[in-house]
This record gives structure tokens, C-alpha cells and sequence, in this order.
């Protein structure tokens, strides 16, 4: 009567180390998994650090290399939340030793890669997932489940974003995702603009980019300068599979915004819009409502919104940034047990590497490119 | 190097018994906590379902027998999560046993019990806390200092509400929600109003309390009526000690509502807007403001607005509402090792509940009541 | 085929009076009336001021004798905008000339004069309107036909409010609005939302009010201090006739509103939000729409809410306050040519006035009391 | 002392005829003008609607014949409210005759008419004005000078937008602003967008522009169908001259938006947000606010935001569309009497036209042009 365990080691215990920590805890006391889930080991860059780690969040093991992880026969599913840079060799690794590969985002720097981690993957049979965060909200499955109902009718126009600001100030200094393979901030954040509307839209079949390097270089850290040539703006116009058209921007520099990853979906029947600065509300305008009754609705997440339900009895109360994170994990957790689909697997991910460097060499180009 | 254990014992398993959970599991890797916790005993109403949240929830014991949660030395702390009408008896069992005493809201359904409660508590000396679920809001914490630290100046007026709709169905059956003893909009929700007006702007000193039942009878669930007695609305103007006058209203049968958990509070200096519907908001508004650029300032709760960033390191990711609980949690694991007084301790609880039947007493008398 | 004329005499050439004339010469743009008007003559203090509004503003004649403009044979309507405590004596001046009558709010400081002015206008049959300025607005139209027409269902609830923060300034002098024959916060602003309340939901029949004076005295202007006794924040508990319950605050010391003129109502199948400062929109609750898909919607003005299409055709524009002027005079012209009953006659501010002298005794006499 | 007349002689009687007759009446009893205005003489297609027209918009003189308005020297301005087409005939017309001429937007369907058309006026020496509608809100002006004055720093990230959906039914028919001279989205309406741009953030050097017809063909009014070959959604990419880069859009089938004249600018030491659904708002964001209160802040429009006090001596009560109208008539008056230069010329307008080229031959050519 008692479940199966699956053991989970973890590379990596930054902001998404710990939010993936986060979602295996929570998620098998939300919901009905088919596994018991362990946090066995924890890989970090010292001993001490893994050790502090292992404490903290409730590792039995812990380890400064995480090439034992690999090798360590009753780990079942690699979380890799290590830097970007190491996500092919880790990948790859765990894919060898037979091992669930569960992969922050971006997969890879460069689609290339992607795409070998994906194939690897595929000819080794184990279930992948790359942690997108925004798309498990269950307000976006709500979106996207009124726009494949028909709810909106034929889909006619697309605007997505993904604004922060954490690269405005120009005297930050020059980081990993400035590095020209694979940085900048179509890649980093435009990446979720473009995973959104794909998730809503379907395929995006051709790109016109514009990437805009605004701060042209910043300190290297040792007292001088560095160049930046990698995009702080970058955007595109879009043409879907669906017939429709639309725009993404991501901006990094965008003073003033913390989390404006936002959308409007427009429709023959209806539009929606929506903003993750309140993640749990849809705002829905139905071209069927009386005369004079007409406008947009807000709609806030609740029961009625699955898995909303799970987390909290009644409408509301509201979802966190890490209970996304949670039904991330529920989602992999079942796809490992084959009771569902991979959701997003290595090759959506790969998927939105392409679409991010067609993007780049269309902007590169000045001219559309489609997507292939 | 290990921390001392702590270990809990919880009664109850519904929505509020869950939330203590998520607590638990969450506030130990969010916070650098000085227990360790153990989930050690559930309690529910028959054995099946006890096993079953053990399973679920992650206790290592299950008991169809809450008191047996009291007789064992190895537990530490208890949840109580079960009905109003139990929480006397089983924190005054709990605190005979010497164990620190984690209650639901509303404390007792009487002022009389909940005194009975605290006085147990503080003759025993055992840590007590109160779930009051919304204070723990970062946001709130913010406000609250901006308006101890005086940048609002003094503060002159109040508007608090609590409404939602999860009464507002007259064919909904009658419930222990509607018991005289205890029972009404006032206590269930209003009781939030008034924690949160405390807890900005201090004592309430005065109250003129209007309550009202829309709804005068409902299925008692044998196909039958049962006449409703208690308030479907209860308002009250308030006094506060500091010289300012407010007002508040719980009110469960506002249609459309689901978390409109709202203050604004004016003072000499500034003003604050707040509604729990997006609660990782803030409004300010400052008098000091140069002239023409003046206006309600929208602050997003970030690592700025300790302890947000411990769950996430970028400000507008934004909490849930099982985050909040994680706060209480560590604050009250805090307060049990000694760091910190107890912040929302069954006197507090009394200190609503006597503000509650004050407001009642004050609706029935017609009249203005000193609260004592 | 010429329409008849109706000549307008105007006293007060303030920022009301400026409001009354931006109505008069839009109206007849707008609407299709049933009368030419004519600015025929306006009055102010001294000649040369006089002389220089007509010039300004667009009538024929000037003089700094309201009187006169009584006695003056051609002038049909008198609009009176002079300071509050000159409303009776001009009116009943008016009346007596036969005049038809447009005062500016509140018709007189206390209900017994506003009594003697409505008797006298009835008895002379003259046509009167009060200038209530928020009631004219389409989207309260349609919130009192939404109401109406039964969308709502039972109403049960109402909360109602007027602030601003115009005497939020301590060093701000004591002015006719303090004294306290027709002044305070109640009086001035609070009377707004007592007219929407009723505009809305009816006829109340008994209040409880709380009054509160938080600056307690002011500079007088010739270097000393003066003592104010009238209310700062003006609060009252309302009973109505169609069942429901409420309250209403009129607020003149919030820190930071400008506008905040908002009203929510419950009713058993719905609810609708408004606040004044966005004017141009309404908020509705339908219970009757699909799970999943509740929530307020957004109901912008159109071309649907009459008369809003008379200003412009496309929904989304927006109305100006001036336009509600321009509403409100449209409705008095068509009511002195007998096409329409008096919309806010002399009795309606008569009534407004009478509420709010009722919740002044009630709060002094700490009870409740009928509205009679 | 009595002011010399400006006679204005107005072709047109539809939505924005109205508008401009709104605009000459309200504009000199808010504003100290140089001139009476006086409405002298008002042309539409038949007679009878003429002397109709001049009824109810209180002109004195009607014709059914524009030409006429041209030959007759009492008139000194002429208001061109027609069909787009006849823009130029008439302007060129009026022009010749010596007259101020007042044009809606858009000057000519083509650049190459309204470079015809400047160019006469420019020769003539006669003022011309463009009607663009949003410029002269309070808030752009405010917007537009806190940008000037370096308030958010350099420049680096602009986003506009015009979306409405008056196009959105594929059902209506073919009209006037499908023809492939002059027609589409981004012509209608995605040059307010670039009027904006440009007020704001200075001249657009160069753009990449993605134009979509997504309603193929549309009723041709007599039973069959006729092709649209004209963008419904009109994208560009945009640089600016101050080294800023962005985008809009015009978008005339967004489904349920009725006014969606966005924007939001980001610099490097602020940034400000709009939209025109709430235009009487600017919310702007400044890094230099102290740490955990930084936040956009929602500045309402009142008197430290001129004009506006002359319309309202208080904050909050907001102006309305057609006040923009009287703003813009004033502005022009004054530039008349050589007050103030012509803010809106003709040069200005063609200015929008050649943006509008520009793009529409960039998205032809698929990739980026120079606008010269």
C-alpha cells in the first residue's frame, strides 16, 4: 500500500535550487502522486556549502561533485539548476547513467546543444521536463483552454512581454548572461514571452526580430570595462500556424517593472489579457454579452481553476510564485509515472532555443526568417 | 551541529489543517528555523482517515484519538485545526500537558472561554499562537512600520473590510457558522477586519456596532428551515487610542467577493491603500511629494519587504497565501526557542474576541460601548 | 420653426458658475431642446467683474446687483451659484419673480430653509433643480436601471463614500464650509454619496451616524485661531425602505483622494463597483454567468448608455465632469418645457438635506434615529 | 476693449464637426483668447441638413455648398471635418483664399497631397492645424515635459499602441477607410500612436514596419463581397533620433478595446505608463524614490497640470474628450493671433503621413527604411 519512492538529486541551491526544493516538498502534500518523493542528495560547490545545503533543505546526502549524483545508482531524477553553461554536460550525464532529467531554462545556451541533449534523451527513454515557471499557472491553462474551446473564436492578434529591469542600471557588471552565446534578454526573459504564446497560440512558423543593445559595455569586475554585444531589448513580430499575427518583446532593462511577463490574445469571439503582476487574475471579454454589458471581466483564480483547488478551498486567496513551481513538479512527477504526457520536456525547450536564435538571426539579417 | 527536534502534533486535516502543513514543510527551508520540525501525530475522526493523512501529509503517526496527542511526551507542539467548538477543550488539554498550543481563529467562540484559554496558557507558560493567516503579509508588516516610524504622520482615519460571498446563497443549509455561540459574519471575518486594524493602528478603545441578518432562515439539511440568527453584515465605528476614528465591515454575503480583505488609513502625512484581492501591493501616497508628481504610489512586495526575500529573490514573483502561513509558522517556531515575544498569542486572540462581542453587544444595546 | 427662448440669468461666476455656463452653451449642441437659450445676464460682486464674466463667458448683460436680475421681466431661469448661506434669499427672491430655479448644492445650510424654498417653488409652480453633479453620469444610469430592472435581485447591501483631502491641511484657514449652520464634512461631500445612495437603492428610512471633528481649530485669517466644531469625517449606518442596509462616510481630510465618490452594492443575483475616478466606467457582478468564467466586469461608456452617444459616437472616449453639467441642464430645460418630471428638484435637495441633519442628530444623540 | 472677431466657417456636421463646434464654443469660456470666436457659416451635403446644422450648432449661415465658404471674405478660419478625401481640394481651397485652416486628421490619404498642401499654406503664410486628438491632454503635455526636462533620464525603450475594434466584426462593410489610398489600421489609428512617439520621445529616424490584413474581403454594400487589401494590425519597429528604440502598434480588430491609446517610456532614471482608457492619469516610476517605496505612482490630473484648472479648479474631477477638443481649438487660436507657434501644423501632419508611408513601404519591402 505504500507507494514507490522516487529519489531526487539536486545540482545547484540558488533562487532555483530552493524553488525546486520548494515544489518537492509541497507537491506531494497537494497532490495525489504516484511516487513518495526523497531529497537524497545535494550537489553544490564545496563540501561545506553542500553540507550547509543538506541541512537547510533537507537533503540525507550531500555532495561537492556533482558527477556522484550520476553515479549514484539510487538517484532516480537530476534537478539542474547550475549555471546555463552546464546544463548540456550534467544533461548528458544523468541521460547516461538512465536518470529523469528535470532542467531549468534555458536548456542550452545554443539551440545545437539543445538539441543533442534532446536526442540523447529521446534514445535513452527518460522523461525530461525544463522549468518554464509561468505556464503552470492555472490561469494560463484556463487560457489556453478557452482559446483551443473556441471560447475566442478564430485568433487574430498576439502581444506578449516579458519587462523586468534587473539589467537597467548600467554600473551592474558585466555576468554570465551577457556572455554572446547564448545571453542577452530575448534569450533570458523574451524565452518566456515566447513559451507563452506558443502554449496559447500554437506554432510560430515565421520571425522578424529586432534586438537593441542599449548599455554597450559595463565593468568586468576587476576595474576596467567590458563590451556587451548581446541584446538588452529585444523583440519580434510573429506569424502563428493558427493564421494569426503578433508581437513578444522581452527587455531586461524596463525600469521601474519586476515581473510584467503579460499577454493579449485577441479573437473573433472574444480576447483575453493578463498581467503576472497579478498572476491569478484573467481578464476575458466575450463578444456575446448584452448591449451595454459588454466589457472585460475579471476573473480570479479559484477552485473552479485546477489545480487552484488543491492548494486552497476557496477562490482568492491566490497562488505564489513558488506554488507554480509545485505543479511544475506534480506534473513531472506523473509524467514519470506515465500517467501523463512530458508538459514541457527537452523538446519544448529546444523548441524555444529555436525560436530565440531564429529571432537573433533575423534581427542579425534585418529580414523575416521562418522557423524551422 | 543538529538543531534540538521539535515535534507536532495536528487535529484537523481540512483546508486549514493542510495550510499548517504547507507551513511546516515550507518554513524550515525558507527560514533559518532553531528546531528542527517533525510532523509526528495527525489526529482525524476515524482511523482510515487519519492513516490516510499521515500518508498524505507526511505524519509519521496517525490517531483517530486527538487525546492521545496530548498524552504523548514525545509531541511538542499542537496544531489545532479542528471545529471552533472544540478549540477549548483541546487547548486547555493541551496546555495541562505542557505543550505549546497552535490554534485556528477564532480562539473559542466566546470571550469567556478564550479567557479561560489564555489565562491556562500563561499560568503554564507555554508558547500559544493564534492562525490569524493574513498578518504575516509582508505588505502589511510595511505598513505597519511606515506607520510607527510616523511617515504617515498622525493617523486620523480608518476603513477596514472583510467581505466575501461564501454566504450569499440563501439556499446554502445552515452551519456551525450560524450558531448564536459564536457564529456571524462579524466573528468569522469581520474578526480579520479588526486584527488588522489593531495591528496598524493600535488599540480600538470605542465601538458602535451594527449588525444585520438578511438571510432569517436557512435548510437546517433534514428538509427542513432553521431561523439564522447571527449577522449576515456586521459594521462598526471604532475609536482607537491614538485619537483616530474608523470604521470596518464583515460582511459574508457580498456577491462577487471572494477575498476583500481591504484597509485604507489616512493620516497627516500620507495614506495607505491595501486590498488582500493583490496582496504583494502596497498603495502609498506622500504629502511630501513634489507638487504636480504627487499620487497613490503602487509598492510590489520584494526582497526589500524582509521576509519576501527568503521565498524568492526578485521582488514581483509575489507570494501565495500558504506562503503567509509559512511566515506565521516561523514566527511562531521563533517565539517557542525564545527569539522573539509570541506575536499573535491567545491573548491577542482574546483581545479580537472581546472586540467582537463588544461590536455585538453594541449592535443589540444600540449604543456606543467602551471596550474593556 | 424657430424654438422659443429661454433666457438665462446667472448669480456666482465661481467654479460652479463657470460649470453652470459650460452646460448651457454645450446642452443645446448635445441634445436636441426644446428651448434656444440665451445668456442673458450675469451677476458677481462688483460691476467691473461682473462686466468682465459677461465678456468672458458670453452673456449680454452684467451687473453687480442680483436683484436686479429678479426683477428683470425677460430672464426665465435664475441659476444660482453664490456661496451657500445666499441660496434661500436669492431663491425664494426668484420664486416670488416667477422664475424658474437652478441652485447649486446644498440648497440651503439647514433643512428648514430648504423646506420654505421647496414650498414656495411648489406654490408658485416654478420648475427647480439642485445641482447634484455625479447623478447625471450615464453609468449611474445604468446602474439605477440595472437595478432597477431587477439584474441585481434583492439588494442587500450598500457601501457608499465621498472623499477628498481639500481640508486634509491643518494651516489650512476656517472658512464657510466650518461654520457650523450647514458645514462639515457630511454636509458638504458625505450628501453626495446620501444622494446616490438613494439615486440608487431608494428611500432610507432610519440612519446612525458618527461625526468626528479631528482639527479642532484653525487659523481665522487675522492671525489667531478659531475653533471648529463641525465634522472632519462623517459616517453614518443606513437602514432602507427596499430592505437592505449600508453605510456611507463623507470624508474631507483623506489624505491624497481627490474624487474618491465609490459605491458598491450587493444584491442577491449581483453586484456593481463604481468609483468616480474613472467615471466612464462600471463594474458588474453577474451571478448567472458560467463557472469557470465569473468576475466583475469592466463595463466601459458607450454609445449604449444613453446619453453618452450625444458627445461622441465611439465607446471609450470619455465624459469630462463639465459633460455631467452639460447632462444636468439638458434634463432641467426638458423639465421646464413639461417633457420630463423634475429629475432633482428642490424637494430632492430638500431631502438630502433632511438626511443629512438626521445622521448630525443622531450622531449627537448617539442613537439611531427615523428618517422622516 | 472688446476683442476683434475670428469667423469660422465649419464643412462638416458628423462626429468630429460636433467636435470642433464643442471645441470654438467651450474654448473661449475657459481660455482668455485673443479673439471672439464667432460660428459664422456651416456647409453639409444638402441644404436642408445645413440650415439644420446651423440650428442646432448655432451657426448663423448655412450652405450646401463648401466652395462657397472659400469665395466669402467675412470668414477668417475653416474647419475641415469631411471625408478624408476631400481633405486636400478643400485645404488647398481655403488656402488660396487666404484662410487659417483647421484639418482633421489625417491631412491627405497621401504624403505626397499633404507635402502639396503644407507647402500652399506654408507660401500663403496662413496657420494650419492638424486635429490629433489625444496631444493636448493635460498628461502628455506633463508626460511630454517631465521627458524634456530629463526627469526619467535618456530614453532607452519606448512601446505605443492604438488598438479599438470598431473594424473587428468581418460582417460590416467596406467603407471609405479600406481603400488601399490612404486606408488601414495603421494609417486610421496607428498614426496616433506615432503622434505620440513623437511628441514624447522626438524624431523617429528609422522603422521596420509588419502590416496584416486578417479580413480578406468585406460586403461591398450592394450583396456582394469586395477584396480589403489594407492591414488591419499595423506593427513597426522604431529608432529614434535621442538613441531610443521601440515599437507600436494599430490594431483596429482588437476585440472589446474601445480606446486602447497606450504607452509606456522607459529611461534611465524613470519611466511612464498610459493609457487613454483612463487618460486623465499618468503613472511614472522614479528610481531615485527611497528603497522598499519605489513604485509607479498614479498622478491624477488637476490644477498643477495645465490647462486643467481652467476647466476645474479641482483635482480629480477629470476632463473629458471633447475638453481635449477645446484645448486644442484654444491652442490654435492663440497661434492664430501669433501667440504661440503652430503646434500642430500641416508640416506636422504630414510629418504622421510620411511615418505612416514609411512603415507601410517598409512592410512591403520587408525590411527597415530611413524616414527622410
Amino acid at each position: 500500500m505504500s507507494k514507490p519512492k522516487l529519489r531526487i538529486g539536486l545540482i545547484g541551491t540558488g533562487f532555483m535550487g530552493k524553488a525546486h526544493v520548494f515544489g518537492f516538498t509541497s507537491a506531494p502534500r497537494v497532490f495525489e502522486l504516484p511516487f513518495d518523493l526523497e531529497l537524497h542528495t545535494v550537489a553544490d560547490i564545496t563540501p561545506e556549502a553542500a553540507a550547509r545545503a543538506a541541512t537547510t533543505l533537507g537533503f540525507a546526502h550531500a555532495t561537492a561533485d556533482w558527477r556522484s549524483i550520476m553515479l549514484d545508482p539510487a538517484i532516480d531524477v537530476v534537478s539542474i539548476t547550475a549555471p546555463n553553461a552546464l546544463h548540456k554536460e550534467m544533461s548528458l550525464a544523468a541521460i547516461a547513467a538512465g536518470k529523469h532529467v528535470y532542467c531549468e531554462k534555458p536548456l542550452a545556451p545554443m539551440a545545437a546543444d539543445a538539441l543533442e541533449m534532446t536526442l540523447a534523451a529521446e534514445a535513452k527513454g527518460v522523461k525530461t521536463q525544463v522549468g518554464f515557471n509561468y505556464l503552470c499557472n492555472p490561469m494560463l491553462t484556463l487560457a489556453r483552454e478557452m482559446i483551443m474551446a473556441g471560447e475566442l473564436g478564430e485568433i487574430r492578434g498576439y502581444r506578449g512581454l516579458h519587462a523586468e529591469d534587473y539589467m537597467a542600471d548600467a554600473s551592474g557588471p558585466y555576468a554570465f548572461r551577457h556572455d554572446p552565446a547564448g545571453g542577452g534578454a530575448l534569450a533570458d526573459i523574451g524565452s518566456h514571452a515566447l513559451a507563452t504564446a506558443e502554449f496559447l497560440c500554437g506554432p510560430v512558423t515565421r520571425v522578424m526580430g529586432d534586438l537593441v543593445t542599449m548599455i554597450a559595455e559595463r565593468p568586468d569586475g576587476k576595474g576596467g570595462r567590458k563590451a556587451v554585444t548581446v541584446d538588452d531589448i529585444g523583440r519580434a513580430f510573429l506569424r502563428f500556424e493558427n493564421g494569426a499575427s503578433g508581437s513578444i518583446e522581452g527587455n531586461w532593462i524596463a525600469t521601474g517593472r519586476k515581473m510584467q511577463h503579460d499577454f493579449e490574445v485577441y479573437g473573433t469571439k472574444g480576447a483575453l489579457a493578463f498581467s503576472q503582476e497579478h498572476f491569478n487574475v484573467l481578464h476575458h471579454f466575450d463578444t456575446a454579452a448584452a448591449k451595454g454589458r459588454q466589457g472585460f471581466r475579471r476573473i480570479e483564480a479559484g477552485p473552479d481553476h485546477a489545480p487552484y483547488g488543491l492548494f486552497c478551498v476557496a477562490a482568492g486567496h491566490q497562488l505564489g510564485f513558488n506554488d507554480l513551481k509545485a505543479i511544475e513538479v506534480a506534473g513531472y512527477i506523473n509524467t514519470i509515472a506515465g500517467k501523463s504526457p512530458e508538459p514541457f520536456n527537452f523538446r519544448k525547450g529546444l523548441r524555444i532555443q529555436t525560436l530565440v536564435e531564429t529571432i537573433q538571426a533575423s534581427s542579425k539579417a534585418q529580414g523575416w526568417l521562418d522557423v524551422v
